[in-house]
């Protein structure tokens, strides 16, 4: 089954969306923030303790995976829900951006990706079509992303424009492999593939089924080539559409443009989704201007070195003024960390190297994004969401 | 309330003995192993999930907890306990044995140890009195160990000899400040201590009460002088006696010989704690020779750099031969790790420098030694224990 979209409500000032994104593994309520789990594991939070806080779906990466444990150990394990021990959704991204951070590492043609491992330099070729077939049959992800070429910032108009030419041909042979795969036809181009039949089932999972591919928007910050770009995928018909190649070092005002003349355009029947994005003021404006999906390592990545999320604003507990603080995180927060621990014993946790402490701030700031895409729903239903949004931005940027 | 120590069966062949230790915050049954919290955190485990596997005690360490994060922040968290969100009981070492780790960096009289931080070299002085005062009226320990002088291994007669003089002689003072503190008395000697009624209590738990203070037989390897020793603490009237200086380099012939000629001689109504011991073999062993409480780091220690202990022994999961291997740690446990996953994916976690695979092996390896204990009792009750560790060892040692 692939997977459906539903729409609640839309908000009548502005573009913001309630939704629901319908899976064989369960329903996802958008807008939704998916926490990265980039190496078949959410740093440092197990399955249950994402459930526990309500993540519905998580993003993890075809480019690590390939590389690191590869198809063969995650094919012999059941593929990655198995591996993993999650049963909920799970959309994998392509690769595309993790390869074309490798700078000097990589080369693309039309064929795909040549690259140099991060990990240990052997070589790599990774094209539109295995990427697909990874995702689908190896992974067994819920939801595909294509391989993309990601323009960087600042990018000129025609090197974006290759970015996007390039990005609609693989999109077109993406699809067919799709198709294709879907039809569980053998001759696939990755060597010793296993059968998608052949794979164990995952315990307490339903059996493997068709995932859905979405599309991915390029074309930089050039309105133009944005627009050449979408419509290009539509002809195809993904299942969704996101927007790629964004918080790449571009200044906000030109993220919120591009977000704002592209979201409007993409079809309103389909999940759209921002990638890569982000800090809570920029989730709330994304919301505003239409999108349903985001996914974002910093509340992980803030988590280890000590930061975290409250209604007040980003707060570093290593600073020496919570070092005898008794309060919770966040004084506002009902999750597992504030109900239970001190900013003092936290930051004691930190400055020891205690893992239990970057979990507790994993937990918080997972807790912290999940929530304020429910509160964010929740107003987009009852049609209040710019209020909502300003009150929230109000005491979070102080 | 002091602890009481309740004899529920002793062995008919050999010293072995199942009881149980009765505390203001909960029944332990012995035999017991401690999980080590050293800086107020068994690493990478959560309270919840050490409950869930059987834990009824942990230990941690004043020395640490001394340096960092000091009396002032844990008085104003309310007490360890309360600080760490632990509320069954806990044990505090005394700080002896690692102070008398830090070689040429401490000096010993009988006034007590200086000696300078591993953190940031500051200097400190430690006194029996002022352990205790620590233990009892900051930390809120539930079981107390005095400050003791650890010989090294090998050691000459006399310079064992005088350790066990002066561990008797700060035996006593520690004694004196026990029922001192025991009765509220505002003269102690830490500059600006807390009372303990000002402290906030911590939620859910009972109000703190007077600890269990124990003794520590010294002696090194020598016969006669464990002998005085253990004298010299009788005299005294402990609450449990410990075995002190050993598991420092001695032979486990020579370790075992100690235990076997002392456990014996320490009072039939009162627990026996062998400390900082030890691998499965130990612990069984030091069981049938007569002692019911036990510490050891290495479940958390080998957790971190990728070993785990199974029913047939140790497994380094980190070796390729685990790469495709999609079978649980260990088959025969039923742990939250072997339950969920499989060695392939766990020593992907650690071969990725991931969290969740530290936490896994931790939560195993923690599980294996609670239950270890756990089936040991129940053959002394059942009065099959040789049996059983015979069986246990058979498989264990291969």
């Amino acid at each position: 089954m692939s997977i459906r979209f539903k729409l609640i409500k839309k908000s009548s000032q502005g573009e913001a969306r309630a939704g629901q994104i319908i899976t064989s593994r369960g329903m996802i309520k958008t807008p939704v923030f998916m926490p990265v789990g980039t190496q078949a594991t959410v740093k440092s939070a197990s399955p249950e303790e994402l459930v526990s806080i309500g993540a519905e779906i998580i993003l993890s990466n075809t480019y690590h995976l390939f590389l690191r444990p590869g198809q063969e150990i995650i094919s012999l394990c059941g593929g990655l829900h198995s591996f993993m021990h999650w049963d909920r959704p799970i959309l994998t991204d392509s690769g595309g951006y993790q390869i074309f951070s490798l700078g000097r590492l990589r080369k693309v043609t039309d064929e795909g990706a040549k690259f140099q491992s991060h990990i240990n330099g052997s070589y790599h070729l990774l094209t539109p079509e295995q990427v697909v077939e990874f995702q689908q049959l190896v992974l067994g992800s819920d939801i595909i992303m294509p391989l993309d070429e990601c323009a960087p910032y600042p990018c000129t108009y025609d090197h974006a424009r290759e970015a996007v030419e390039r990005t609609s041909l693989w999109a077109k042979r993406s699809k067919e492999t799709h198709l294709h795969c879907g039809m569980r036809n053998a001759e696939c181009g990755i060597k010793d593939l296993p059968q998608l039949g052949t794979r164990r089932p995952a315990s307490g999972c339903p059996e493997p089924e068709t995932s859905s591919l979405f599309g991915i928007v390029q074309g930089n910050v050039y309105q133009e080539l944005r627009q050449c770009s979408l419509e290009d995928l539509l002809a195809l018909d993904f299942s969704g559409y996101a927007l790629g190649g964004l918080s790449v070092g571009e200044p906000k005002s030109l993220l919120y443009e591009v977000v704002g003349y592209t979201a409007p355009l993409l079809p309103a029947e389909k999940p759209r989704y921002l990638m890569g994005v982000g800090p809570p003021e920029d989730l709330l404006t994304a919301i505003e201007l239409g999108i349903d999906m985001f996914d974002c390592v910093i509340p992980t990545r803030h988590a280890r070195t000590g930061s975290v999320f409250t209604s007040q604003g980003l707060v570093v507990i290593r600073n020496a003024e919570y070092a005898r603080d008794s309060s919770p995180l966040d004084p506002n927060c009902d999750c597992y960390t504030c109900r239970h621990y001190s900013r003092a014993y936290i930051r004691h946790l930190i400055n020891c190297g205690e893992i239990l402490g970057i979990r507790l701030n994993t937990l918080h700031n997972i807790h912290f994004m999940v929530n304020l895409m429910r509160q964010a729903r929740e107003a987009i239903i009852e049609d209040r969401f710019l209020e909502f949004k300003k009150g929230f931005l109000g005491q979070y940027l102080g």
